[in-house]
């Protein structure tokens, strides 16, 4: 099988998890207990912290706090940052900050959705025109993550403190860390990322936040991560999500120009009277998207599944929904909507797996415009 | 080394490791994907899913929403429950719920706190009382996990809900689940696990609901767990926390007996002359809870690790404090309360450990004594 959605998960690196078993068996301590096995653990999971951190972040000026997941760190950051007045965000955020700024509604903070252009960025000048004095919170997603389009967050953010300084900015960096090469410039104070979709274990997170920025917990307990989340702490998960962030950022530049040329290769090798490309050429290297005119995307991935490549339809997380929000707010046409693909790639991903996964695409979508022809 | 802090954490039981090692490795697909292999993953996952719930509760009347934690679920289930008016918990409870019930006042809920028993069992009359038409949620604790007192939820939910009918009734069985007989009864709505207290992994709780109570979500997202806990399941620690519970569950009857046994041989085995027990005889077989009289737990558990033995001072979530909240509020008289040792126990404890404990102990106590008073 050829595996290309690697912006839904990614398959846990051997090496990062290999590095991180002594941690699940005989270092399997309670980080918060005071004997020499607790005191190592917590070490263990310092240390994965200010490496995570330096990543992609002065440590001077940032922390780190772990949390279970990317939604959580999104969720975790909105539900702080937005207590009044209006929040603002993009049409094209993965549904942990979408359905998170719908919710802001119950909680008295009027939600305000800025559109998207047509490879799925935001349009930055509608956004900013959402933002007034009583904005508390801009949300914007790094890379999105259907259609892989980048947003410019260093310069949206400095553009955001310019217009209200007291304002906070975060994004959701969950399809851009350890695949884009960017550190955190000063007026982003929030920045979500996850550990499954680089080689890390599904169950870890991580919220960065700005020094100063006063955050209140979305779970309350013993007081791990310095009080902003509590609950023991996911060691095995951390672990291997630091030893998977190694990797990626050791090859961060050399991946990214490798998985643009295939990238290319791919949309070039698609039949471009079925497939018309959504994702922009200078988006993510990481994810294609297209979409097949008057064809469904799910009967089409499992056409494809059936010729030995796993693709996507868009973000797992709303696979049950025939079209895509974030595919409509592009502006996408109709005949196009519900045909929707999404090739994702990984540093496991070769030259052969998407040429053959161009070819499995083209022939399962001629057997599909054959089949609806003869019915 | 003997490891006797397993209330603080389990090592992870190796053939729940095993069982759930190809959810990490070849079959690392995300549940919500609808192509073959996430289709099996979900399908496991719903599979681990009514495994547990049938270990303690009749699927018929209840569901069970994976979280990342106990702190988690506890979390989801108060601040959901505890709308209005106040809410009543006891003084013995765990960090997740207390410090939950603490923040509710700045959510308008009245907290108040029921005292307890000198073993840590809540004082249910006094409980009772507390509770009026305006109480929304009773939370206690079913084993404390300070002492190992166990308390009687089922007559207490049932006493509550004759007083106020609409009042939601949850208990944190953290410490109680797969360690003690016991099914949910129709009045306790809520109840929250953790797979690391029973060989599972840290990074994995779950919540069971009473189907028809209405929760409102922590993290919102993608839509998984029924709506109810947005983000990527964490499949391995998912498929992990079943096969260690089938485990325990399969042993429950036995090992209860077995550590009970064990649990006195070590408290016979303490000196008297320095100890105190605080554990009762009709608490958990997995918690031994003693004090030492004008000593100071932290500095005899570093004098224990040196003998050889690791055991607990408390809760390892507050290991940070000198004094323990829910001690203090057992009515251990001063000279006891800062000299708290807990033992607590698992599968793999050996009567030899127990014993092997117990000298430890008492030749750490007796040279912290002999220094003390040289010095």
């Amino acid at each position: 099988m050829i595996y290309l959605d690697n912006a839904a998960t990614t398959r846990p690196d051997e090496g990062a998890v290999e590095a991180a078993l002594p941690y699940l068996h005989e270092k399997f301590f309670n980080p918060s207990a005071l004997y020499g096995g607790g005191v190592l653990v917590h070490e263990e999971v310092r240390r994965a912290r200010e490496f995570l951190l330096s990543c992609i972040a002065d440590k001077a000026r940032y922390e780190l706090i772990f949390t279970s997941c990317g939604s959580e760190a999104d969720n975790t950051a909105i539900f702080s940052a937005a207590r009044r007045g209006n929040a603002v965000t993009s049409a094209g955020e993965h549904a942990a900050v979408y359905q998170s700024f719908t919710e802001l509604k119950n909680c008295g903070v009027e939600p305000r959705f800025a559109p998207l252009k047509g490879d799925g960025s935001v349009d930055g000048e509608a956004l900013l025109s959402l933002v007034d004095e009583k904005t508390t919170l801009v949300s914007l997603v790094h890379v999105n993550n259907e259609t892989g389009a980048v947003n410019d967050i260093a310069s949206i953010a400095k553009a955001v403190k310019s217009k209200n300084p007291r304002c906070l900015f975060m994004s959701d960096g969950v399809q851009a860390f350890g695949k884009l090469l960017f550190r955190l410039t000063p007026e982003i104070d929030l920045y979500a990322i996850s550990a499954h979709k680089i080689g890390g274990l599904k169950g870890t997170g991580a919220l960065l936040k700005r020094k100063g920025v006063s955050l209140s917990p979305l779970i309350f307990g013993g007081g791990q991560e310095g009080g902003f989340r509590s609950g023991t702490e996911n060691v095995f998960g951390i672990l291997a999500f630091a030893a998977a962030a190694k990797k990626k950022f050791m090859t961060l530049e050399s991946e990214f120009s490798r998985l643009k040329t295939y990238r290319e290769q791919l949309s070039s090798a698609l039949d471009k009277g079925i497939f018309t490309r959504i994702s922009p050429k200078d988006g993510t290297p990481y994810i294609l998207t297209v979409a097949a005119k008057n064809l469904r995307g799910e009967i089409l991935q499992r056409l494809i599944e059936e010729r030995g490549v796993i693709v996507g339809t868009g973000s797992a997380c709303s696979s049950k929904h025939p079209t895509s929000r974030v595919i409509t707010a592009c502006g996408v046409t109709k005949e196009y909507l519900q045909g929707v693909l999404r090739f994702s790639f990984s540093p496991a991903t070769t030259e052969e797996e998407v040429i053959a996964a161009a070819e499995a695409a083209n022939s399962a979508a001629r057997e599909l415009i054959a089949r609806t022809a003869r019915s």
